[in-house]
């Protein structure tokens, strides 16, 4: 790369703008380890107008951000906008076959289209550079590519969204409701005020999932369905009967090889309070990786926020400048298999499982006798009895019962017309 | 770098052997990495007929390592030989330059010599690698130097020494003595037969903060003494009044910059028991490293072991091959400055005592006396009495004390006919 290296920075939201001031500021010391004169020589958003943080040059804005490609000599731009596809994707794409390096914190494109966009870069000879798009605190796709390049990875897992992270460790502290600690949050500026949909859906998670996926186990981007759940149903009663068992509810991303099949999943999760994963409280991020002959290694981090953010893509932009041209995913393209896909209903696990029912006889042996059915054993049974209702709390936590049975199951007992409520299904780590 | 590369292995020891073995069945999964093919061409040890874990070529066998880099045609040489001087050095110092790039898990070498070594590799053009040498299991050197590469840091701490870790842990959980525990740490392999001091005496962990410090803080390795302190001296009963006391005892390495001087220590800490520090036991290595933007990140992993030590010399090999040519320490040489160092006598923190006293009137007095005259102010203090006989332990949890005045303090009190042995001094986290 030429000694003098200009730079666009496409997208100005929080994370977009706290860039641009972290590599006005940091010039000299980008200089010093890579060489490098850098030079901003364009900017785009939506609205210029908008009130921002760090000031921006309106010498260098373009309206249109496609612009900046087609006129201007730019050598490594960064995309910042968020979308999966639209403008973003044009913005990546154009960029890379014009032989321009792209950074991106921008999961939700990577995760849809990385395996598209990584040939197109490999083609080109740029780089195409994603690490802030998984807990940008952790340099872990880093980590996975390089620190721990070959090791055979057998299982990620971990907290990967931090919003979700916050609203569970709150409702838990402040012994309050989902909504109330979700308002909580987008006040405090955790989750969106507008659509905190994708976070507490577990869509956000796991399109991190799929990144991680890809790099620890050297295949192409799975699109099959897979497990995905989020926080939306978590309800107080079962932070605090879990407590009282000893666990905590953790929205959790996990990817693993079983039999070389990959299964992927999003859920909640009870992990044990006296556990690593257990004491990950807040807007933390962490993610294990179980690895041979590493044993298991463990990153802890902030998630997200511009600061962490920023510090994952200014990484991105001096491997850039220190000239590691790589290969996006770690491997050629064309090396990157398609990946065989676990089913879902092959899959065993212990279960936490919580009925609302009428409190008169014969309601707790029709439940039993419905999970015996399913050959769903019981570990530990407590009924815990609200006498003013006349109603009743059954929890469950069943030794490893197969998914496709607890799901049948499951829904039997709903039709049941002594369940008050739709049963609740956790699944214990 | 050319398709084909030769590669040596200088020194078989647990670490040597292993890594021989990993080169020898990753080769597919390095070339589908890299595109190189990679031929061992020569491997040297002390004794070729030592009994090994895995079979070694004799073919390829040289006597004198040195005679490897002046017949051979060798790209890429691993040092694991392990001394800080003599053999090792010479091996590294005449391929850096004859331009062989250098692979190397030897603390002690680059803690002595890496600003020398470093220089010689960027002037040669070739990479010196040393990801092994700090915590093998946690990509921590690359961590700072790429994935957190425009950070400021501030300070990195952390459990950099598992023998030590273990040691600790298990005479809490088994209560049993020092000299036993080290006894089972020998016999499990986790402590040398021989000569265990370098672990128990704290220099290993320091070889590690100088150069956990100097890649942090891009200065060149401190020269000037330190703070140093092994866990030779930790008795049962502080473990167990500390536990008391919900405290943790933890062999720590800490490097600081206070006041932009640099602060490099490695001694005993009292953690809180429910301090993510606190609960990193056995063998495992943590390093907590503090910067801005990134706020706090965590590593945790198995530190040591040919497994993990393996895992990062195979990364530096990947990187290599990848063609990635780095300053050794991140940054020019010549950038590096040679940092200021901040006298530990300034130094103020809250601190552990305990005094074996004969109990009998005016001693607690004559104690409190003296810390008093030196500004040493009681945070919590416990006589605990031994009836039989008559004597007495004082444990004191000070408030913020300066060092200067504790070591003073300690010298006065150890001179008194009362106080029976050494009095005991751990600093607190």
């Amino acid at each position: 790369m030429k000694k003098n290296v200009n730079i666009a920075v496409v997208g100005l939201g929080q994370i977009g703008n706290y860039l641009l001031n972290e590599l006005n500021t940091k010039k000299k010391d980008i200089e010093l380890k890579t060489g490098k004169k850098i030079k901003i020589i364009a900017i785009s958003a939506k609205n210029p107008k908008k009130k921002r943080k760090f000031k921006i040059n309106k010498n260098i804005f373009y309206k249109n951000p496609v612009d900046i490609i087609k006129k201007t000599n730019v050598d490594i731009l960064f995309e910042a906008i968020g979308y999966s596809d639209g403008v973003s994707k044009k913005v990546v794409e154009l960029s890379l076959k014009k032989k321009i390096h792209v950074i991106t914190p921008n999961k939700a494109l990577i995760a849809k289209h990385g395996d598209y966009l990584a040939k197109l870069a490999e083609k080109n000879k740029v780089n195409l550079e994603f690490e802030a798009s998984v807990a940008g605190g952790i340099p872990i796709l880093r980590t996975i590519k390089e620190g721990l390049a070959t090791n055979k990875i057998t299982k990620v897992y971990g907290i990967l969204n931090g919003t979700c992270n916050y609203i569970l460790s709150e409702m838990e502290t402040s012994k309050n409701t989902f909504s109330n600690v979700l308002k909580k949050a987008q006040l405090l500026g955790y989750a969106e005020p507008g659509n905190p949909k994708l976070d507490l859906n577990g869509y956000d998670a796991f399109a991190k999932v799929r990144i991680l996926s890809s790099l620890s186990f050297n295949k192409k981007i799975s699109n099959k369905k897979c497990l995905m759940e989020g926080i939306e149903n978590i309800d107080y009663k079962d932070i605090d009967i879990a407590n009282q068992l000893n666990f905590r509810i953790k929205l959790l991303g996990i990817t693993e090889l079983i039999n070389n099949k990959l299964f992927e999943r999003v859920h909640p999760c009870l992990v044990k309070k006296d556990s690593y994963i257990g004491n990950v409280n807040g807007v933390m991020n962490a993610v294990i990786v179980h690895g041979y002959p590493i044993g298991e290694s463990i990153l802890q981090g902030e998630g997200a926020g511009p600061g962490a953010t920023s510090s994952a893509l200014m990484s991105d932009f001096l491997s850039i400048l220190r000239g590691n041209i790589k290969y996006p995913f770690g491997l050629p393209n064309i090396k990157r298999k398609i990946p065989l896909v676990y089913n879902v209903d092959q899959y065993s696990n212990s279960l936490y499982l919580r009925f609302e029912v009428k409190d008169k006889p014969g309601v707790l042996s029709q439940i039993t006798k419905q999970l015996a059915k399913r050959k769903i054993s019981v570990e530990r049974l407590i009924q815990i009895p609200d006498h003013k209702r006349k109603t009743a709390s059954i929890v469950i936590i069943t030794h490893k019962a197969n998914e496709y049975n607890a799901q049948k199951c499951i829904k039997s007992i709903r039709s049941n017309k002594n369940i008050l409520k739709n049963p609740i299904l956790i699944r214990l780590l």
